[in-house]
Parts: structure tokens; sequence; C-alpha cells
């Protein structure tokens, strides 16, 4: 034992940030848990998507608060995406530094702090945000005003999940003229989502879903239209029900996120004709292996959100993953005789949901063939102000 | 908006990290969302554990996986405990950084990644681990013949939660017989813990199966006394548990961590003689309230762990948190008539689980009277390797 401790020497400095593998490495040589991205499969995904937005003519504003990866919106707008959504302010930032000028946050912002952090990012790039309520259009107004920057503003509107968003027109003709007065603010649209649509189990029933919520939809834009007010723009749609959302021509843009992943919720819907794979899994180690019928991995709650439910092990159909402790998850064998995996062995875990999942990691490992050919980094992890 | 960006300019980098709060800060100025923890009851708790510890005459080495925070860790030793606990090999990084130099990893290690890892941390402190398996034995010696450091090892016994640990006295003694063949490391005692008792809700419950448990821990202890070998240290218990097992007498040092903060979860416990105080709160702003009956705020699943249940609204008995969203909460009055938050509000809300909470967090603000004190990082927080 070392009695004289260096604190903050040159090698303990070292120590920071361990990552979880380097290109070139094996795929089971990563450092569980850890994040791993299939390329093959996240490149088809991307694709698919990209191509189902353009053959409808239909803009691809791919939501960052997904991946949170500045790496990986680049590949998005390189395949000819007009730019992403981020859900905060703060989320925003990293994509920003990374080089993305074109962010629209899906979201209405209260207080000074966050207009101001807005308005601030607003000075290098096309920024837009949502409103509901006629005081965050002035304090939008005096964040532009003060940092001399200019806002897109989307009125949200309520097509049936009864979260954010004005339920009627008369609300919308009010901000909308509340936004007009001030010169740093521009009427960019309106936005319209419906999160509850993305994870109705049938395709019949998401279909039925969306063609309610569009007539919603429409009447908004009627009834602007009818003030002789065009929109600019009309965002919306995830990645559950965006083939209908393409189809009835409501849309001018579509927000999908989890399409370039997938997760266990979303392997639980009945397929659509715009199919997405999954490319995202957790690699944990089994670190224990001392009860009959059962192994432990080195993956919990602190790795894998179950909010939707447990992961599964990818490829291993007589295992199950049984409960997920802070940093233990059980792993069961569904029959006696199946073979149980040794201690050390790697397991793929699809988790439950993969949004909060890589809130939850800061690097994300892309292999190909089972070699590691890249580790991004979670630049904009946590940043939910 | 700018056509030419200025990627990495200086006034970007400004835009990093932005903290929740800066000391002298009037609480209901917090950039929302953000981890919000009572000093005064936070000091309350920290004197009761270690006054608890000492006068049972055991040893307190409070587990950090609960808080992530050097800045915690140090107040626990100042006020007397003789080092912590981590998790994860990558967890201790941050403690040892900050000069923490006493750290026990309470857990199995698998692979020579963490291997190498900690026995390279361990020329820099006291480093011990737990093992279950002869082979885990081998790559800790290998790993610290390599680095030229000493390990302490804890034979993990299984009493009673079925994870991790051997279940008969005579495994461990071939693990005792593996560790003593290498000059590296060093035979530190028993690690026995019982998760499944924390949270056992009534006092009797818990005490009842606090006795079991201690059953079985002297069990290994009297049969490796039985062989002429005496247990160094006698490590284990838990804040929900702890009050019995330092009455037992098996234990010579305990390894609480949650009763720094509390939960909703150990909130549903009923309480013991030694009593701990909720220090921890999520504060959320209300960002909508378009709807009847409730209102929406800015903290969801990217800010509160949901596995141990949604959390409560502390202080507001007339407002339920219904629903967790990625980034939205949804809050409902319970009565018709109970008064709404106003739009731009602060909640305080107490998550249903400390420990994963805490990981979704990069800083804790302390607060007393109303008024920021502290902004400490969360420096583990992700540390999952």
């Amino acid at each position: 034992m070392t009695p004289a401790f260096p604190a903050h020497s040159s090698d303990l400095a070292d120590f920071c940030w361990p990552l979880p593998a380097r290109p070139g490495d094996p795929l089971d040589a990563v450092d569980t848990p850890a994040l791993l991205l299939d390329l093959d499969a996240f490149d088809r995904n991307l694709a698919r998507m990209q191509g189902a937005a353009d053959a409808a003519g239909v803009a691809l504003r791919p939501h960052a608060k997904a991946h949170k990866c500045p790496a990986i919106a680049q590949a998005q707008i390189a395949r000819g995406a007009r730019g992403i959504c981020c859900q905060k302010t703060s989320e925003a930032l990293p994509f920003l530094q990374a080089g993305i000028t074109d962010i629209h946050i899906s979201n209405e912002v209260v207080g000074p702090v966050k207009a101001r952090r807005l308005a601030s990012m607003a000075r290098h790039g096309r920024f837009s945000v949502c409103v509901d309520d006629l005081s965050q259009v002035e304090i939008l107004a005096h964040a532009a005003a003060e940092e001399g920057s200019r806002l897109g503003v989307f009125i949200e509107v309520n097509i049936g999940q009864d979260r954010c968003g004005v339920n009627d027109a008369a609300a919308a003709l009010r901000l909308l003229e509340a936004i007009s007065k001030h010169a740093q603010l521009a009427f960019a649209g309106l936005q319209a989502y419906h999160g509850g649509l993305q994870h109705l189990r049938s395709r019949s029933e998401r279909r039925l879903a969306v063609a309610r919520a569009s007539v919603r939809t429409t009447a908004f834009v009627d009834a602007l239209a009818g003030r002789g007010v065009p929109c600019p723009t009309v965002t919306g749609a995830g990645s559950g029900s965006v083939e209908f959302d393409l189809a009835e021509g409501v849309y001018t843009e579509v927000q999908p996120g989890s399409y370039v992943f997938m997760d266990g919720d979303y392997g639980r819907n009945e397929h659509g004709q715009l199919q997405f794979e999954h490319s995202l899994f957790v690699a944990a180690a089994v670190m224990s292996d001392r009860r009959d019928g059962q192994v432990v991995v080195d993956a919990g709650l602190k790795s894998l959100a179950v909010d939707s439910g447990l992961p599964s092990v990818w490829g291993e159909p007589s295992l199950r993953y049984a409960a997920a402790n802070d940093e233990h998850g059980i792993v069961q064998r569904v029959e006696a005789g199946a073979p149980r995996p040794a201690l050390g062995s790697l397991l793929r875990l699809v988790p439950g949901h993969c949004d909060p999942t890589l809130n939850l990691h800061d690097h994300l490992v892309g292999y190909r063939a089972d070699r590691v050919e890249c580790v991004w980094h979670v630049a904009a992890r946590g940043m939910s102000r």
C-alpha cells in the first residue's frame, strides 16, 4: 500500500474516461457493459428512412433525442436529412458544436435561462422551438432581442396525446398574433406530434389512429389558411407511425428518432411496410455463475432502461433476462437442459427502450463482422435541461 | 441566420456543460431538471449513521454506488468512515483521483481489462475486491503481479439473495487456498450481503430476515475459524437492514449507501429506530398547462429512475406524478378543486429509487434555507465498467 498518495498525478489522469473499446478490437474484447451498434443494420435503417421520406416528398428531420450522438446526426444529414430535432435546449449544444446548424427544439421552453441559451445558440445557426402559451412567446422574444438573434417558432397543437399543445384553432391564432408582433421571431408552422401512436401493436390500429390524428392536424392547418396564413412547415411523426404519416400528406417534415436503433418495445409492434432492424445492443459479461439454472451479468439498471420492459438476450432463445438490479442482471435458462453461458462470456442484450438507454452511456461502439470499427461519443447524454 | 458557422469558436466553447445553478442562487432559480440535496437533512443522515456504527463498535464503509460523488465520500470520511465501497472498477477512478485511497470493490470482477484497472489503482491506495470463482483469483493475481501492486480479496458468500457468492464453506475454503498461493493477494475476509432484505416493508420482517441471514454468515465465519483462519473483516449490510445488522454482532464493517438520500421505495418501509430523512429531490419546472386537471413538467425518464415506482411531489399532497415520458412528466391534481401549479413554477420530486437517479445527473445542487450552497460533481456517474 502506498502511504503517500499522488493526487492528480499524471499517471492518475490517464485513468479518466476508460473507453469500452478501440477500433480494430475483436467484439468479444469490449469492456462491459457497453453500448454496441451493428453498423450494417444502422446503415440500412438510415437508408430506408431517408428513401421513404424522399419517395413521399417529405423532409426528414430525425430526432436526436434518441441517439444524442453528433456522429449519427452527421450521418443522417449526409444522407439527406434537413437538420435534426432536439428535445431540450442543452441537448442541442454538442450538436451545434459538431457543426450541425439546423436544429428544431420540438418542445416548449420555460424560464429565462433556457430561452437565453436557445437565443444564444441561434446566433450560430437556424433554430426553432415550440410554444403553447403566450408567456413563452414573450420570454423567447426578449431573449432573442438580448442576443441579437432570430428564432423560428412553431405552435404546438394537440392532436390527441393530451400532453402539450393548444386544443383549438382560436388559441393557435392568438399565439400567431403574439409571434407576429416580434421581428426577432418568425412563425415557422405547426408541430403535431402524438407519442401514444408509436406503440399501438397492430398495424391497422396505428393506421387508423394516424388517420384520426391527421384529421385534427388538417383542421388546424385549414383554420390558419382560412385566415390567409400558410403553414411553412407541419412537423411531427415518430418511428412507429411514420409510414402512415408519410402517406397522409399532411406533414411536410417528419421527426422519427428510434428507427436508427429499434428496441424491445418497437420489436413488439406488428411490422409495417417500412421496417427497421435492431441495431442497438448492450454488451454484458457473465460475472458469476454460482447458482443452478442462472448466471449473473454485469449490466443492470445503470446500463439499461427498464421502463418498457426487461431486455432480451439476442440470438439466445434459451436465455431470459429475468431481473435487473442496480449493476447486476439475472439471466436464467428457459429450459433446464439448455447450455449455460460461461463465466466471462459476452451476451448482447436488446434494451426495452432505446432513448433512455442511450442516455446512460457515454460511448457507442460501432462494429461490423464482429470487429470494432468506431467508438462514438454520446455527447448529449444527460443534457436534459 | 449565420451562414458561416464558427465551429469550435471560443464563444461556442462557453456553451459546454451548463451548470444547473451557482452558489448563492435562490433555489427557485435552479435550471431544471436538476438534482437537489437538502444539506441539513444530509448532514443529519451522515451523523446518525456514523453515530450508530460508532455506538456498535462497527466500522462504516459507505457505498459510493448510491451517490457517485467524491464530495459526499469526503464528507463521510471526515465524519469517521473507514473508506468507501464501489461496485465497479471504473466507478472507483474519480474517487481515487479525489484523494480517497481506501476502496473496496464489493463485487466480482471478470476479464483482464477490469483486473488490470483495479491492480493499477491499487498502486495508489488500499484496494480490495470480491471473488466467488477460482478463475477470478488467478486473473487478479496475474494483474497485480503485472502492476506490482497488492489486492485485498474478500470471498463473497451467499446468505440468501442467491445472486453472487459461494454456497458453502467448502467452496470458500477452496478459494482461500487459491488466494493464499499468491503473495500479491491478501485474504481480507468475507462479504455477506443480501439486497433483498433492504425493502421488506415491516420492521419485524426485516429483523427476522437479518437474523436468518446472520445465521448463515456465522456458519461461514465458524467454518473458517475451525480451520484456524480468522476473518479480518466481515462486510455487508444496507440502509434498510443496517440497524439490525449492527445489533447482530456478526459484521465488523457495514456498507450502507442510500441512507444519505433515502427515496420513495425506502419511504414505504416501516421506520426503524435508526431513521433517515429524505434529502434528495429532482427539481422540475411546469412547462405546459394546456389541459384541465394536469400540468406537464420537464423531468421524465431521463431525469428520474422509475424502476421502483414513479416519483411523488414533495410537500404537495394534492398533486400526483402520474406518468413519465422520456423528457416529460404528467402531474395531475388528486382533487378537482385543488390549486394547480403555475407555468414555470418549480416542483420537488422524490425519486422512487435514488441510486439509478443519481446515475442520470452530472451535478448535485446542495441547498440550505432555499439558497444554493454548493454544486457538486457526480463524477462517477455512468462509470459502470
